[in-house]
């Protein structure tokens, strides 16, 4: 009977609580957990990066650590921590969301949605958009995320182009990779969506150079993570009309505070980091699960490589 | 060597002149099209039903009438047309432009975007939507774009019922029919796209009583035929808050006048008749394989049923 801490919010505790219970149920998984425990007791932990929790040192008989979230920029450089660390992959939850929302977004830009809504002259120019097949999409990062976004508006039509750290092969994507493979992925494209983790090779990857590679006008969409852009060279960006507009769901702080310049600008949208959330009930039957695998031998799914950051 | 002459207006002719002559080369069709010809040679006539051309009686040779639009109640009542009527079905232009524009609204309410495109306020609310399984969609009519448009978005997880007049079986798709079946499939859906012909049966279809079957703040999309609306009672219901929104992208008259209510309410968006257009490269090669069918013993495509009046 394993013992667990589960080391996230007392909001988040109540919202899992019941899931996980319900989780450890259906794998046959008869455990202990709590919000609080003896650190000496804990074998494992069900941790949000953000916790209290950030020494593991007194955790002596820690076998694993299981993230509640996707992003482990905030957990993976913790020295403290010996034991394996798996990120949370919920492809019911994360992957569906993420999936809905930048399809979404995608094909709102494609249609030219804002001037429909937002349309006080009552404007009516019948001018037809292009088709899908003649706005070609780049996706930077071809994780999970990456490549499930990249089939679903591959399946709409859109030729999608995908670029990735190290080589990758994905049907119906064209893939790219490397430095030169990144110039080649961004130039021309007309919609960029940043789907890459958040490590110090890709801090401020989207900068004034970069941000001059994509069609002019084009449409930069961002539910990867905030420090992916350099904040001021968009700005710049999209006054010089190089880039015609920003959909940004993550931001280096959060909730974006109420004097960021992205809130004012009429090229900017934000949204609430909302593209992507654990669901507790598909989340829960994920940890479940890796617990379970731990328990009984096993190799935990999802490990995330420390040196790599991600 | 077909003589066929094209009655649509001068600019429909300069956008469809180079590409007819394309698609009759493409399909080995020698023939002699004009937008002027003396009715008695005329055998095929290219059809726009707002043409000037309204009396058929004149033309005494004709083989068939092919129309440049999917939508036919202009011309289906013409009693001096004898010949057979066939509409516009492009895959490549009509079809996906509305698979584009239908899914590109559904996933624009279910994520609730609006409040992200215009929120003066800065207002932070990091409740994410719910998934697309969660969202039911319902589309009335099941013809070639209800159904592309129904894949799609069965694609994306939403669940998706589908009415018809007549009993269809459609994969992925719950499939309603007959006037039981309309009340069912509007019963509690969240989402509903109106894609049903313009008949005297399906006129003001959606009415007062039939607005008020879905769960209460629904949307109300239609890219189908502004007249399967009552305008005021969809007015009402908005008012009431029984529909939550409603985005029109077709209307009685268009276009939509500068007074009509529509344009100032709150609560709907006017989109300009753009969900689907026929493109002259796509819709001229459509044109030319039925001429081609027709002059070479085949059965013609996409025949309208002039009794049922679609």
């Amino acid at each position: 009977m394993p013992d667990i801490l589960f080391a996230a919010s007392s909001e988040s505790w109540e919202e899992y609580e019941a899931p996980l219970r319900r989780a450890f149920d259906a794998v046959g998984l008869d455990a202990r957990i709590a919000p609080e425990m003896a650190p000496e007791e804990v074998e494992y932990v069900i941790y949000a990066p953000n916790s209290a929790l950030q020494d593991f040192t007194p955790y002596t008989r820690l076998k694993a650590v299981l993230n509640l979230w996707a992003g482990v920029e905030d957990v993976v450089g913790n020295t403290t921590l010996k034991a394996p660390l798996a990120r949370m992959v919920d492809p019911d939850g994360l992957t569906q969301g993420m999936v809905e929302w930048v399809t979404g977004h995608v094909l709102r830009h494609h249609l030219g949605m804002d001037a429909h809504i937002v349309n006080p002259e009552r404007r009516w120019d019948a001018t037809p958009p292009p088709l899908a097949t003649e706005r070609p999409v780049t996706i930077l990062g071809l994780g999970t995320l990456g490549q499930a976004c990249g089939a679903a508006l591959g399946a709409l039509g859109f030729p999608v182009t995908g670029w990735s750290r190290s080589a990758k092969q994905v049907d119906g994507i064209r893939c790219l990779h490397g430095a030169d493979g990144l110039a080649e992925a961004l130039s021309g494209a007309q919609i960029v969506v940043l789907l890459l983790p958040d490590t110090p090779q890709t801090e401020n990857l989207m900068d004034a150079e970069r941000l001059a590679l994509p069609a002019p006008g084009a449409v930069l969409i961002n539910p990867g993570r905030g420090p992916l852009i350099d904040d001021d060279a968009l700005i710049a960006a999209l006054d010089a009309g190089q880039i015609g507009h920003a959909t940004l769901d993550v931001f280096r702080t959060e909730p974006l505070p109420e004097d960021h310049a992205f809130w004012a600008h009429p090229k900017v949208t934000v949204t609430p980091h909302i593209a992507s959330t654990t669901r507790p009930e598909t989340a829960a039957l994920v940890i479940a699960e890796n617990i379970h695998r731990a328990e009984t031998g096993a190799p935990l799914l999802h490990l995330v490589d420390r040196a790599a950051g991600y």
